[in-house]
């Protein structure tokens, strides 16, 4: 088969590699029906993050199972799965807290552009939908492989309730279904920091009452002014630079709540800024697996359409221009 | 009057200084019945933090009140009060979702090791007991005015809750009382880290089930050997320096929560590592003023006796040796 390998700084090539097999009793074989292409993908692609050696792409899944191993039981050829880009056993004491992505025995899912993928502890890491979806639904199901549950988990890491004033720092795919996740718990205003028109269009969609378009100082000022010197209850950290993350927590109310999901990238947090903050702050890898269940059936039931964050499909050979 | 003065490094001196009046309607004149030398003194009487010019000491605070401003109506002379470190409205928004610590109008009390106190903003910063205390119950109500207020905010910003694994970084006065609180809301394990026998026998005697006498890399790797390679649901930072504030967080285990209230000195976070580490973190200067009258109630009852951490006691004109 033919799947994606980054080779270096915008060199993605489209090669010939081996069909993924059955490994370990705990595997499955799934063929993929759609996949994507995250922000993360973009730090080694734009040569921020190092490319030591060619290095396959991919981690947002779905597909219909071709195969399991021996020890799998609760996954079975023909479903149609998801899965996280951790793959985690889903019983250890961490997953059982609710933190699969720090599951102990997690893998890190990192070949799924390309038609076949090998998924470790299927068990735990694949959850099948009620049916083979129909195709229109598909974009949707495969942003809760990632995306969506990211945006979930910053507007639960950052506590968001019924009521509150909401921001989200980013309008990439992740903050945008920040809005989307705020809008769905209940937030009252949503206010999404955003610059380029297309994306205020769809967090207005998906639930932004607010648009702020400036950045650093000029943003936490406007948001300042427009909560009466306040600051926000919540607010959704989706970029991961040191700009973002200082953006999010002084645009923050004493006692409110930061939750951070952009990757960073070179942030280093002042100790004593953050104690006189007084702001809780929680983020990490989105512990997506959790969430699937419930995301799944929002999707599946219309109430909620997060595919719209796509905004180019391309056959997979065309990965490289994707 | 005369009142404590630092000069400079290891130079406390007893001097003479104008007795305060009333300068705001807002203010309180209170007759202090005790006062303390907190932990975060420590930090410019050894130098640490710069002491620019002859500075009056003293922010922790209880006595009965002289006189009050015409705009003051819920305190009146004869009271025995007990107040925060941060004077507070009780009235902003800060203070109203819980921070009076970060008050619009919060002021320092920066005056207190001294026979009289000027206090400023008075219905919203002092508490009164129900009655004039008797002299026993002195040391553990001065408590209340700081760091009682202190290891409790620790333990409720670490989400402690009953039956969880609990572990406190630092045994100073803070460090033991968050011991204490950690009991007092039904943690099942408290593990003390302490190296010095007499506060081991405090934490004991508040509640710790086990200490740890190791710092650093050994800490953790104890820590994580007690909980089966998990780590602790909770963990308190009571000291605010990198190495415990790292041995913090690499003691909690993913999703779990660390509350840090030592005054961060020289604490730079990684994001990247923060990130990874999943944990929930919350702190800052304690909102001592909303715990007050909750905890004035368990003492006034003989529930708790946080008074205990006082190993010295010495009339105010020997506050030097102090």
């Amino acid at each position: 088969m033919r799947g994606a390998i980054l080779y270096g700084p915008r060199d993605v090539r489209f090669e010939e590699r081996a069909e993924p097999t059955i490994i370990e009793p705990t595997d499955a074989i799934i063929r993929i029906s759609a996949t994507c292409v995250c922000g993360s993908d973009l730090w080694p692609y734009r040569g921020i993050s190092p490319v030591a050696q060619p290095t396959p792409m991919g981690h947002e899944y779905c597909g219909i199972v071709e195969e399991v191993g021996r020890a799998v039981t609760s996954i079975k050829p023909g479903q149609f799965v998801i899965g996280s880009f951790f793959a985690s056993d889903n019983t250890c004491p961490h997953c059982r807290a609710g933190y699969p992505s720090s599951c102990q025995h997690r893998e890190f899912v990192t070949t799924a552009q390309a038609p076949v993928l090998r998924v470790p502890l299927a068990d735990g890491t694949l959850v099948a939908t009620p049916d083979v979806p129909s195709r229109d639904l598909i974009p949707s199901l495969l942003t809760l492989s990632e995306v969506m549950g990211t945006g979930w988990f910053a507007a639960e890491a950052a506590n968001v309730k019924p009521g509150m004033t909401l921001v989200v720092v980013g309008d990439g795919a992740v903050g945008l279904l920040g809005v989307l996740s705020g809008r769905q718990i209940g937030a009252e205003r949503i206010i999404a920091m955003s610059r380029h028109e297309s994306r205020q269009k769809l967090a207005r969609e998906f639930g932004a009452t607010e648009i702020v378009t400036e950045r650093g100082d000029e943003s936490v000022a406007h948001i300042k002014d427009m909560t009466n010197g306040i600051g926000a209850d919540a607010v959704l950290e989706c970029v991961g630079t040191q700009e973002s993350m200082m953006q999010a927590i002084r645009s923050t109310r004493p006692g409110g709540y930061v939750g951070y999901v952009g990757v960073p990238h070179g942030v280093e947090l002042n100790g004593e800024g953050l104690f006189f903050s007084h702001i809780h702050l929680h983020g990490g890898p989105a512990p997506v697996r959790r969430f699937l269940p419930e995301m799944i059936d929002l999707v599946w039931n219309g109430m909620i359409n997060p595919g719209k964050v796509f905004d180019l499909t391309l056959p997979l050979d065309e990965v490289a221009e994707g």
